[in-house]
């Protein structure tokens, strides 16, 4: 048991001074103005700080298999990082190759994250259609705990999926209560533009962002929804970086569509820029998809959030240290896309976006936690500080400063992409499941301690566009 | 003590199956997945019914001086029929006449709105631009419990404001932590087309809406929402029944300005065909402003309270009896304009928004009670069923229908614009402060009963368009 | 020659009284308020009438095999009737194979074409992509005066071009300074929905707009558009036939890219109503891509005109007879896709366009002609009256009445979409090439008399959006 | 009579190798490919230069009262300075004080434009409504060629025009084929501004901007467009700077409605940072308004122009020289606004334009001349190259540079805004009404040698938004 005494509760709808009492069961037992502690109880003194629901981050790729190596982060050290920031649970993404089921791909994932030391659920990606997996979307969503797919516009000759199959996936998922996700980027427009830089001798990482262009987002966002649409069925877009994205997301909104997008805070701090200049390294540590944009851009992100047209925010963690990154030295394709950041993102989300007035406290939550926790079915079990939810605790110190560096942080690879910046609001104290992980620089993540997720699936109304 | 036992509890967050107790203080004691009643508890069974916060209706006019007469409904008789349909507050609206200063005049209204049977608040009129004008707004924010003043772009030579003084008392509203809200219709314009119609020797009630088109308040719209982004300060557009309206409200909002927008649910049922026809008094009893508007106006409005960009709904319940309506029997522009509806927002806005699948029971309160509740700052108060906040519930059942009309609607008014309209969706019993007020059709109201919200101030970011 | 004497001469720039002068040539001798007839020369009186530059219609289909069958207007009646509208041009599509070279497919419609009674030329239609069309785009620029290519995002598994392979050709034709042309509709979407239909059953012409729903055109149109942006090459699209359209080429064009579209005017005043009702064969009649659509579409395609934003009109004429469109009886997926109506262009649009005062008559002559002489480089041989300009000229009866019926009609096809409307603006008299081959009623046209446009490749600048 | 030979004539249908005679009369005698030139006839050699229509200014504010000073350049030294770059035609307003009538008012500039040394017509300003401005536009339209009446919805307090009267005046211009023009800022939310920034002591120029931003341009605009669209009357926007002013008019022009958006190249070439640094005079001589404005706006501008969205191009000539902007010294709301510019219209827009691949030359053309031309009813009098146009002809040097420098322009005013800009683009010659009047340097314009363009009224068609 654990009594959090003496800190303002902030939640997605409003905030109130009270003390929470965590039970030993790893939920949430009491809330209220005042509690008396039990006896033997440990308090942890929140005075002075914000309760906060603790971070979901809703897109990691943890020692995911990719472009011909292996993501450095895995689930027991990407979750971990995650406890240090505030960051409590995690939904990865389990990626079949073409010869395996659905299913015994996500027994593979279920293997591999059982190291986590925090919560994780998965979202399964779909590559192609046939019978198969018609068949194994309703195990997995009925019997493994599933009820989110992906699916890939871009990456073409590999993880792309066709519209046909697409639509078949979200007529599919849509009668199973699971909802579809979608990385959009049109790839056919990706591979002819690479194909053509490199043709070119454009082999350096500054000709990335050059052959993914915002319209090339744009356009794929615009053609998910619109196929969306057609089948009346919700969409979630992940990574949403530029203007043409919010937009598409924004109109089909006013339309009545269920549509929602994700923002990851390096694209509403980094520009184009960091692709310049000689340090071959340092760009091609910045090397992810979508790509870093044009300031305008972040504006834009900035609005969609604010207006409440973009919901979640996600860090699309994926580590790759610098011998993976040189396997692209001489051709920017093989470059190892993504970055890390499940550490910082709700440090970087804080200084940029509420320090500066831009979201309010209540915004922050729930675009860190709750709105995820809602979209993904697993409110209020998460992203809630209601009795009975999850014991799952961000402790935030609002007027705290820290200086993010891959000296100090605990992800597992050689760089961060935020080194150097020093932001205001900082996790003080992480509590998961009741459990203090993180208590003011001292990481007590417990190896195995995570738990799997399993989401239930969630009927929503068929919705034509009005 | 009231033991509210057995039924779903629905707020803007979630439902879950909930017992809620009613203190003796008329606050919500205890919420908890059952709840044992205390002895000499009354219990209210909520078996089979939706537990909701009580509405709050921001947008009233009891008894009402305008255009040579009095509304017909009084702050007894209108805030009791709010009660029968589940609505437990209200904010109406105190409106100075030129010689009368604003602290009188809100003095006034309190004096008349004692024999409220619900709770109520005010919204307090800017009209023109003076020094004790600017003085006046602190003492009604810092001393009267008013946190939001109204504008009227429209009613040229009587309440229209000029840009201008506009300007100023939004910049003194936003010091002062109070939010402006606005009547968005052209002032000039309609004067002109009035003139133009009268001339031409359209006199009848089917003018009415031919002198006020959609862009009359789109255009409005957008200037209010563009001078309140030079101060960078927020608004509330009132009665937004245009695809003008809310597209200025949503692009604005994607700048990331603060700007809400009100739906009255008349003007989601109700096209300009009803000034049509040849009974007189029926077209005139349809007359308000803004009018009722082509149906593709409809869609935009369930887009905007579907995607968020519109927040709260409410009636501008305003009532006149047939000889009131037929002074302007020779003149349309002298129909005193105005529409009741308090006592059936609810039910109305549940049949053709949550029964056809276009919002959720969540969003349903979110826009009948909680948006609201947060906007004018009585948030957890009202609009909120945590414990601690006024016992104010309706409990609600899904399923049952009732045919609305003027025979047994309690508004005291000779007309329901609703006549013969069966929904499905109905208030079978209200608490206020709980107080079983409304109990299967048994109204319980008690003249006096309301009490003052006095709402305090609340700073908000200064939010420049991105 | 031919002595066109006492018109009022109307072009896009604007009108004026003036005579013209045929010369033995075929071209525009003299333009002068008045002309002394030459001796030998016959007069055509043109008193009270418009003299307008022959109509140029971009899209038609003559004798095209299509669907398993062949269209039943050969280039020999279809021109014919053309004539008998006042439209003196075309442009028809060489429709290759996949087994036969690009350059042997335009001879062989070289070859069907001989006969026409008209001038026409050809756009070509890249399916695919490989080093040969490559290299016979070149020639058929350089040397068989093509200068605009056709793609299909419509016809999965028969026509449809996928994104890297048009990407492919709009650059390769962009280095030849020709023009690509796209019909704009999600094949896939096309596809999952015939299926989807078929399978619930639903076989009837009535499924057929259902299939191919506004937005599927919509997602084609702005993908399209987002193609050649990444390129910056210009894009035109065919039959232009809803407001989503309509909006992506505005927004395109505000960004500053080469963006055209077409429209036809079948779609300004049919809706998707054509389709229902018990008759089969006269909904089959209507079975064409895209299809008609709810009344809204109508507004936009009339204000892209008006605004300019929208430049040409075409008919997309493609005839099946009774026995053609019944091969579709049990599979409305299976009725030849088709509409006549290169007859009746021109007067439906002075009818809706002109005469309602949507269109100046210059901007009539702009979208029935020059614009589409100008955007596919035949500008000032056609689509002028200036000296030295081929003698293509209608003579117009602003005020004329006539009676659409298949019954009078030339086209060689047993119906029309149009019968029994009466239009207002009739070509009186239509002279090709100086000849006076229309001359009220009396229908002189000679097989074989039209030529070949040879279009000059145009270069234009690359011009990637702002 | 003038034989200009050898050039390629360009005009805003197309580009052709072509000769021109002009006749005694000061008209364009005759066109052809080749004409031999007439005895006794001068000749002017335009090998290798483009010929075209000579540019016509629709707004310039020559030796206008304004602020308490008189702008520099008179009818004489303004037009001659035109005819050095180019510009053989201008529109000049007529704006009446409030003690004077229209008439009254128009004479007198009538008397002070004899001086011109090129042909100049009159826009007259409405800034109030009564029954004698009623009357008055009646006679200035049908005995003073006059077609055309100047608002503004800035400069409160002075010649600011109430929404209500703009709409009389809307409505009264209609009825006599007259546009309406419109200069479009919010005067309230200036004057509000200026006095906010005022008190804070800004003072100097730099905030000129901040009292102006682009929103108060986009309110305006909106305004305007909506009331016209209330009426289904055409409207002209003067000087369109924004973002929010483009898309305000190509919404509008997508909804049918008649609206012209006019240019100034000064906005597309300067941005806010003119008003920053020590320099004050140097600040002081940007200030015009609307204000120079971050640069996203001029992609905004070019995009209207390039997608014919916006229409013309003109300078908003108005020249104050040192002493004069000094008069602002303490208080930059003293400062008279205005830039010059006559001179120099065309070599910048043609090197920022032509050169950089946005327009083509006849897009050059129609945005310098005949657009103006057309929108105004001078056409084809002017802004024509056919047979009995005037023969106002500019003779282009697409490849020669020159270096704008107030001490070499012909302007009478001490300064350049362009100063030391090197453009491509020169006009080489000018002729005026059959008359050689700029020669490669030498500038031979004639005091009084300009005459009075009097424009006849135009009906256009009532076009009430789609
Ligand atoms: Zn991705
Ligand atoms: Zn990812
Ligand atoms: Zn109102
Ligand atoms: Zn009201
Ligand atoms: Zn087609
Ligand atoms: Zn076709
Ligand atoms: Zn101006
Ligand atoms: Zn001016």
């Amino acid at each position: 048991m654990l009594h959090v005494k003496g800190g303002t509760l902030v939640t997605a709808e409003g905030s109130k001074r009270a003390d929470i009492l965590c039970g030993a069961d790893g939920k949430i037992a009491h809330v209220a103005t005042t509690i008396e502690t039990p006896t033997g109880c440990d308090v942890v003194d929140a005075a002075g700080l914000l309760v906060m629901p603790g971070g979901i981050d809703p897109h990691t790729h943890m020692e995911m298999p990719f472009m011909g190596t292996i993501a450095s982060d895995d689930f027991y050290t990407g979750t971990a990082a995650g406890l240090a920031g505030g960051t409590t649970s995690i939904i990865d993404f389990v990626i079949p190759d073409s010869r395996t089921s659905l299913v015994d791909a996500w027994q593979a994932w279920r293997q591999k994250a059982q190291k986590s030391a925090a919560d994780y659920g998965f979202h399964v990606a779909i590559t192609h259609w046939n019978d198969q997996i018609y068949h194994d979307m309703k195990t997995l969503v009925e019997e493994c705990g599933v009820n989110s797919f992906k699916h890939f516009m871009a990456y073409k000759n590999a993880l792309m999926v066709e519209d046909e199959a697409f639509l078949h996936s979200m007529r599919r998922a849509a009668e199973l209560g699971a909802i579809c996700t979608v990385h959009a980027e049109n790839g056919d427009a990706v591979a002819y533009l690479q194909q053509d830089l490199l043709s070119e001798g454009r082999t350096g990482p500054e000709a990335h962002p050059v052959s993914r262009p915002a319209a090339v987002e744009g356009e794929a966002a615009h053609r998910a929804i619109t196929l969306a649409g057609l089948l009346g069925v919700p969409i979630y877009i992940v990574h949403v970086s530029t203007q043409e994205g919010v937009q598409a997301i924004s109109e089909a909104r006013l339309r009545g569509q269920e549509v929602y997008g994700e923002v990851l805070p390096q694209h509403l701090v980094f520009d184009e820029s960091v692709y310049e200049g000689s340090d071959w390294l340092k760009a091609a540590q910045y090397v992810m998809s979508p790509p870093f944009r044009p300031k305008h851009h972040q504006a834009a992100l900035w609005g969609g959030m604010m207006s409440g047209q973009l919901q979640t925010t996600a860090t699309d963690h994926c580590c790759f240290c610098a011998p993976q990154k040189e396997m692209g030295k001489t051709d920017f394709t093989r470059i190892p896309n993504g970055t890390p950041g499940i550490e910082d993102r709700m440090s970087v989300l804080w200084h940029y976006g509420v320090k500066t007035g831009k979201l309010t406290p209540e915004q922050f939550v729930a675009l860190t936690s709750t709105n995820t926790a809602q979209i993904f079915n697993m409110y209020p079990q998460k992203g809630s500080l209601a009795i009975g939810a999850d014991a799952d605790i961000v402790l935030w110190d609002a007027d705290a400063e820290r200086t993010i560096s891959a000296q100090t942080h605990h992800q597992n690879v050689d760089y961060n992409i935020y080194e150097g910046m020093t932001v205001t609001g900082v996790a003080k104290k992480t509590i998961s499941k009741g459990h203090l992980v993180w208590d003011e620089g001292d990481l007590r993540a417990v190896r195995g301690a995570g738990q799997y997720i399993a989401r239930q699936p969630k009927r929503r109304n068929v919705r034509k566009p009005l």
